[in-house]
């Protein structure tokens, strides 16, 4: 995948929330691109904080103790082991980064467990 | 650093080229701004990739067989051991990942050699 990425062209190319689409590698790290609408599952990461960084919208990312709102441009790394859970009233677009082993929706298995999926 | 970083502000905050700024870890990853305003230096990383991504402007990723323009919204994963040097004629924003222990200027220590410096 040693190729420019558009963030805003990939994200036009497909529909649907909570679908993970792979867009590039980091050494062991998977790049993600995905749309929020409505809420997520909550869930946590026991082994690997995870990185969210808004590109359209605004994302709550929703923690057990406080919400986070991230609005166009803004970023945030949840730790890992902290319960979270991503909302949004509005179609909402993030770029995610984690390692490639992670499973999205973390300790659960569910309906929205997503294998990956690269675009 | 568990607090939403705005990108934008972040990069209001400093003024120079090729002086990075930590805003967040991942893991044992690094997640930093720059600003980039003419020619940095040829340089690679033998042990890691690096990921750019375009928040302002546009980067020149200068490679020995061909030259990579990344516009805002555009991301590219450089390869880890492959010759690079990035460029701009106007200031351009970016956002980098990669390994704490990566060094800007890769093999290289000269007048660009940057320590980590967190804002």
């Amino acid at each position: 995948m040693d190729r420019k990425v558009n963030l805003a062209e990939k994200l036009a190319s497909f529909d649907g929330a909570f679908a993970p689409k792979i867009v590039a590698y980091l050494n062991d790290y998977k790049v993600y691109v995905g749309k929020v609408e409505g809420e997520f599952v909550w869930h946590k990461h026991d082994d690997t904080d995870e990185l969210f960084l808004v590109l359209k919208g605004r994302l709550t990312l929703q923690f057990r103790d406080r919400d986070v709102l991230l609005d166009e441009g803004e970023l945030f790394v949840v730790p890992r082991g902290v319960e979270h859970c991503p909302r949004s009233d509005d179609e909402t677009h993030v770029l995610v980064i984690e390692p490639r082993d992670t499973v999205n929706t973390g300790e659960l298995e569910n309906a929205l467990t997503k294998a990956d999926e690269e675009i």
